[in-house]
């Protein structure tokens, strides 16, 4: 339990870290190696240098929507573990996959992978087939 | 170098069974507990009955495009590893991530995350602007 709870604030902070668009608070979320992320439609990031200067990109864009998580799920596999939570940006949905290893007695991050839900509507018969 | 072999060689059986569209394989891919996935566009699926359910349908469904992969890159911490590769789907390109714990001698995936690489066109303004 202790484990759990460990995650969830070390999940939290990182998502703290995007409501501030801190980098440097982003910064600490993460391992300091053999780290690597896959931003929603981006080809995958590896090391550290990569991973921190594409969140410097997103954070200090101003058009960047808030990212918010929730129902996060915890598994942990001895000295890593996975959170998996979905994010809400701009409206949408995303399913995130975020990876931690333990390091002494903290959590950091050392993987995230985020894509959009696709919400999947009532089906209608095209328009076009109407006319 | 005997760890990132293995875990190459499990790695691909997870794309061989997706080619020969072999639930039977990949259920034997598979750890027996504590796994997730995430399919793309789709919520967080929990638990092997779950997540091996979701691939019957995907390997049964006779407009599923075959699944390829590439540039497998490996990450291993202790017991458990990352693999992260290219996959190719219908003329698409998914950024994948697949988690494996060791077991015995044996790596097992115990989640999988893939999600569309956007191909960034080179820009052209809107139609309706033109207008």
């Amino acid at each position: 339990m202790a484990d759990e709870e460990a995650l969830l604030a070390a999940n939290a902070a990182y998502y703290a870290a995007f409501q501030r668009a801190d980098p440097t608070a982003m910064a600490d979320v993460w391992a300091q190696d053999a780290v690597t992320c896959i931003h929603p439609g981006w080809m995958i990031l590896e090391g550290r240098d990569e991973v921190l200067k594409s969140y410097r990109l997103i954070l200090l864009n101003p058009n960047q929507d808030p990212v918010t998580a929730r129902r996060p799920v915890v598994y942990v596999d001895g000295d890593t573990a996975r959170v998996l939570c979905v994010e809400s940006v701009g409206g949408g949905m995303l399913a995130a996959t975020n990876l931690f290893r333990r390091e002494g007695t903290e959590w950091k991050m050392i993987h995230h992978h985020a894509s959009p839900i696709v919400q999947r509507m009532t089906e209608a018969p095209p328009r076009s087939r109407l006319n």
